[in-house]
């Protein structure tokens, strides 16, 4: 069943900084309910990927990056915003060559994904790279991101291990090896 | 290997709402490189659960909310703040009650997961609801929710159906799996 959306009466930008907006939106659900609900737009609006590095059948390389919102280094999937003009598949393979040293001959999508679909109208795709080769573009990272490769098959000790915990790149990994199961 | 975090020389709000905050920080990294960051604060942080309702061994309780970031209706796990007094287990039987209509005799934390890292300082820990019983509490959601059991084995399904695109969903529903195939 699909149901009816809320009709948005009123939408106003209530704050703007470099990186984001806070949109309020004024609701009236199906019933009849009233409500004022704020989200978060990030200013840069071409979508983003996460990108999948397969070394090989069961090796995928991540990268540990600084992380300003938990003010730790995070060990995840690289990442990274569609420039203009550019596709997913073209985006997924330049922040590879850029985070990773790698570009890959065979990209795939896997699926899109939300982060917080009640308040972040942002979503990110997923995409596979398989057949990479050696190839390292300059970035805009303020430092070198560290490559560690990781056997597909450890997902549990990776999530043990403390350092991993962005729900993408667990829902990314596990999507994938259920993926390659399956083709 | 874990490395040195950047240096916050300063840390300041540059925008406020209801509902959130935004942070600037003045960044050196270990390098020397100097950087501003921007990332979101949310003004109630007492901390999140995401509940995975188990009905039996491969039926898991799922809701059907109003997304306003996408401003669409999201097929997902129920989920909620932490109240200022409250534990993450109690948390998690609280809004089992009041969005599902159930309460649960065995309650296991599973992983907590972060949702953007980068930007964002949220995390949320993924709740493992068991032993069901109806018990229904009021909640504050402007309409009723619409409860979907769905069967654990055929994720696959629900990704392909649209509704279900949030990651900390998706993780959660894997690492229930995996959790449930090795106990």
């Amino acid at each position: 069943m699909t149901r009816k959306t809320p009709i948005i009466h009123q939408q106003t930008i209530i704050a703007s900084t470099r990186q984001f907006s806070i949109e309020q939106l004024e609701l009236e659900f199906p019933g009849g309910e009233m409500r004022s609900y704020e989200r978060l737009v990030r200013r840069s609006g071409h979508g983003a990927v996460l990108i999948v590095p397969l070394l090989d059948a069961d090796t995928v390389l991540l990268v540990r990056e600084y992380a300003a919102g938990l003010h730790r280094y995070e060990l995840g999937l690289p990442k990274g915003k569609i420039d203009p003009g550019e596709d997913a598949l073209g985006a997924a393979n330049r922040e590879l060559k850029e985070e990773v040293g790698y570009g890959a001959s065979r990209l795939t999508r896997l699926h899109t994904v939300s982060l917080a679909p009640a308040y972040l109208e942002h979503t990110i795709e997923i995409i596979l790279a398989e057949q990479l080769y050696p190839e390292k573009l300059p970035g805009d990272e303020p430092e070198e991101l560290e490559v560690v490769p990781w056997p597909l098959h450890r997902i549990t000790e990776l999530l043990a291990g403390g350092e991993c915990s962005e729900a993408r790149t667990i829902a990314a990994l596990y999507l994938t090896a259920d993926h390659l199961r399956h083709r």
